[in-house]
């Protein structure tokens, strides 16, 4: 981080799992005050981030779309994604850049929190060692989806395992074995090989899936009676922890 | 849930990490339309949630601090530890539910996330079932505290390992072999055990010391420099993942 005063500032919101209620104060503010707001986004659709802080944008807020060039879920360990979505970060992260010499702040929207996940990062690690940076912690995606199920998580000396979705059977049975709470992210076609494997470890009675959590059509159900179709990118399972809880409806759903 | 129309509504909420501009619009809502507000607290100290929320609570609003009976910190799994929190919680819980049962909204503080980790979960799961219940996702603490150090934690495929830091020696070095990002809490006189135990897997130099993270006295330095004196209560470790992010410095401190 080496400010220098003519530069403006990057900030990185966190925006929040998906209700609009669930922005923090300091990211209105910061959303607010931005001379510049930029989001990522797919062709055709300015992007979750960008909806949920709608109300909080000041007329005459320049807006900075940042187009994926290419689908997100598909192909991500293979070459000819990788160089495309580098140089897309690079880019990006350049356009961003011409403001921030021109002394402009730039607020760049996260979905969640911005360094849990978040495409930001790919800004972040670009600029942080050119300009004053600021970041805003969310509410995680996560946190969003066990507080609308009202499922307790973990508790006291808990392990808490968050796990991507794509992982092996086999990664996927060792790594729910030996944890209390647990998050499966990343669902969508890995839905069945994930219910298999927490079948395999005895969890899968208590563990719900979430798709949407905290939007208005979001939606959570047990994931052992939910049905074979894909899931969509918005969802993930949760595992409680807390076993030694008192009550005798340990993981059911409301 | 099993809501009457005569009985008040339980609203577990989350206040975030410690600066009051990390609360959500949700739990400012919450607080300031609550009828009573419930916090646990320590004998002599009001609590740093009730601190957090101060400027946002309706004069007239009733509080309830529900105080510790012992401290927290200490024999965790001592039978004469267990019998006395748990009596205390049944008896916080009642507490509430006198409140709920004469028609009170009653907002329950919680530090963080209230259903990761906080203690408002000790009620949650004491009354859920008899009255209307909300919970409000909070910013937890991790994400204060990387957020406050600029540390990007996990992003892609990354498995992220939330562990207390009272697990042993070995199973902490088993767990961080095994992980790409961590979180480790309940540092105090664990932090020298932490500290090898990440030198013996090689993370050690990207390791953070975060102590009050986002508070007004929040400070962060590279564990692998810090001192050997126990940390203080609220203190974590974080452990960088995203290894193959552009960029020279991987895991500096700011």
């Amino acid at each position: 981080m080496n400010p220098e005063s003519t530069k403006g500032k990057l900030i990185g919101v966190g925006t929040g799992p998906g209700d609009p209620e669930l922005m923090t104060l300091k990211a209105v503010r910061a959303i607010n005050e931005a001379d510049v707001l930029a989001f990522f986004c797919k062709k055709g659709s300015s992007g979750n981030g960008r909806t949920i802080v709608d109300a909080h944008i000041r007329p005459g807020t320049i807006e900075l779309p940042l187009v994926y060039p290419v689908t997100v879920e598909t192909h991500k360990d293979e070459a000819d994604y990788k160089t495309p979505i580098n140089d897309f970060f690079d880019r990006s992260a350049e356009e961003v850049a011409a403001y921030l010499n021109a002394g402009k702040t730039v607020a760049v929207l996260s979905e969640g929190d911005p360094l849990f996940y978040g495409s930001y990062m790919h800004l972040h690690v670009r600029l942080k060692d050119r300009y004053e940076v600021d970041v805003i912690a969310g509410v995680t995606a996560m946190s969003g989806c066990w507080s609308m199920t009202g499922l307790p998580l973990v508790q006291g000396d808990d392990i808490l395992s968050v796990l991507p979705g794509t992982l092996s059977e086999e990664k996927l049975i060792e790594r729910l074995a030996d944890t209390d709470g647990a998050v499966i992210m990343k669902v969508g076609r890995n839905l069945p090989k994930i219910r298999r494997a927490l079948a395999a470890v005895g969890k899968l009675s208590g563990a719900l899936y979430v798709e949407r959590g905290t939007m208005a059509n979001g939606a959570s159900e047990r994931l052992e009676t939910r049905d074979e179709s894909p899931a969509p990118y918005f969802s993930l399972v949760l595992v409680p922890g807390w076993t030694n809880r008192p009550g005798p409806d340990h993981g059911a759903a409301e």
